[in-house]
């Protein structure tokens, strides 16, 4: 060990409203002393999700909330730098959730090895490879179940997962129809992506975008986003649609109270399904997932695109770039240089 | 022929807010000449259903809009008094969309014949043989999938499809607790339907009633009420809770725009699925759905109430009596008299 002092962000504030600089509090403290079953991990990537806003909250998710004091919760990739635990060793890059900070020491169960075997960046393990891979890939293969010819829409399509959700679409035989906030993150997804179409809803009415995109109706909805795009959509489902709800961003920054879908009648009218989906219970699955979507990416049928933030000290401000939309791709903050291979 | 005048009630204008006795019309008109292919059936009993009030909006549902002029549109029961379709003969019992009329000229395809070999009161055949209780017998099976020991929950207990959907809970192992708006209809449903406990809406928070009476979640919720209701319940449902999505009667019926669900992130923190239902995917196996409800009910173990209003002339107020929660049971007009067995 060549430095025993740790840099963390730990949560200093539930956000009132969207999340605040002030939310969180740096601190440096002196590592502990590691005991059997531990690794100590130096953390080279932090994923920066829509998840890390929710788990800022008091209400529990889909994991227990955070406490106020505790470091802020983040998935990152790292490398083993001391390990008490045989199944690892130093040198081993592992993935978990392992913070925001430069280390962490965690017991061996938490962490999982990044396999070296794909030609792909190490970072790709917790993006394209990760959960946000097996995100898009579950959430719209099983919960979607997608048949060629079917109408997809998919909201926060320029995002990490959405813009994967839509490019499985296309391989899967769908109309790919993306919902983006810019005319730049448009013109990505149906130039260098193929999809059908796209729909800028800062410049414009989705419904309007919708009408004319989707004349045929909505046979898939791929939701990242809930709130009024979800009710946009509601309004065109088809027969039988399916509604995966991956998440509603519009709904967890901010403090109006959220608001539902007025259209959810029409899901009575036709007979559509909406179903919540947390890629967690898809994780004895994931090598599947693995092999598809490293096997399109080196066949070029899908495109992988990186946001990244250099130090630690500016995740709380890549956080927010995630709720404003200035972030293009998957965004990562970069905390410490890889090892050399 | 005995007679040729037809008394009906038409569509005169599209609700405004909550359902009026003005916006039906009484007509008199003379019955036109069958031509081949139709029968002509006297009406004897008309059902009284929220989905009336869904047919009367501009908006096509799961049907076509109804146009300003036309009778209004109703499930009934009714006698064949004369027949140009070769499966038809005179003293035939039918049962089919026939409208709001004494009489309906109708092709014969329109129309089932009413089975008499069960032992049940005839009006039975659209309500607890018929569109009621097929819709809670396949709406809870097949979208709630319940098993023993789930804690189900139904809004609209004490009404038609609600107390059949509970008592079905029941025969299935459920722990079934019941939403209701008032004493009455809460003392019947945990009483006479065996309902494990119910919640009057209508005296206190239907929040705190689920607190109290679902201390372990809510694995099925069968939904006739949407809404209020629905967001109350979301915040309480179990991992992979199934929301049948059956009617939102509080949706229909008033000015306001309805109000979406705020809880629905939490479907995505629960993997819920909500989905929407109409009984009439499943006409196909309806047999299956008659043989298991005429079986319970003359076991004892499927009680069924009706709420009988005589003469057509007061259809439109039985469908108010619908909406404000007076009617006891399955509400039903009786239009003329059986005829003799």
């Amino acid at each position: 060990m060549k430095r025993e002092i740790n840099r963390q962000w730990r949560l200093a504030a539930r956000p009132a409203g969207s999340v605040n600089p002030a939310d969180f509090a740096w601190k440096e403290e002196t590592l502990r002393p590691r005991v059997d079953g531990e690794v100590l991990v130096r953390n080279i990537y932090l994923s920066i999700d829509p998840t890390n806003r929710v788990w800022m909250n008091a209400a529990p998710s889909y994991l227990p909330a955070l406490e106020i004091g505790e470091v802020m919760r983040g998935f990152a990739i790292g490398v083993v730098e001391e390990s008490r635990h045989p199944e690892f060793s130093p040198g081993d890059l592992v993935q978990g959730i392992l913070g925001w900070q430069e280390f962490s020491i965690t017991g061996g169960a938490t962490v999982a090895k990044v396999r070296r075997d794909l030609p792909v960046p190490l970072h790709a393990h917790f993006g394209l490879l990760g959960h946000i891979g097996l995100t898009a890939y579950f959430g719209l293969l099983e919960i979607g179940k997608p048949v060629a010819g079917d109408t997809l829409v998919v909201s926060a399509a320029a995002g990490a997962v959405g813009s994967l959700a839509g490019q499985i679409g296309k391989i899967k035989g769908c109309r790919v129809v993306g919902i983006a906030g810019s005319d730049e993150k448009c013109s990505w997804i149906t130039g260098e992506l193929g999809f059908d179409a796209a729909i800028n809803y800062k410049k414009g009415s989705v419904i309007r975008g919708l009408m004319r995109h989707c004349s045929g109706g909505i046979d898939v909805f791929f939701d990242n986003v809930g709130g009024e795009t979800l009710d946009a959509v509601l309004r065109f489902i088809n027969l039988k649609a399916r509604i995966v709800l991956c998440g509603m961003i519009s709904q967890y920054d901010g403090d109006k109270p959220p608001s539902g879908p007025q259209y959810l009648a029409n899901a009575i009218n036709k007979r559509a399904r909406l179903e919540g989906f947390i890629v967690a219970d898809y994780y004895d699955r994931a090598q599947e997932a693995i092999d598809a979507l490293a096997g399109w990416y080196n066949e070029g049928k899908i495109k992988y695109r990186v946001d990244v933030v250099d130090g630690l000290e500016n995740a709380p401000d890549a956080l927010a770039r995630l709720f404003d939309g200035r972030n293009q791709g998957k965004l990562i903050v970069k905390i410490s240089d890889e090892p050399a291979p």
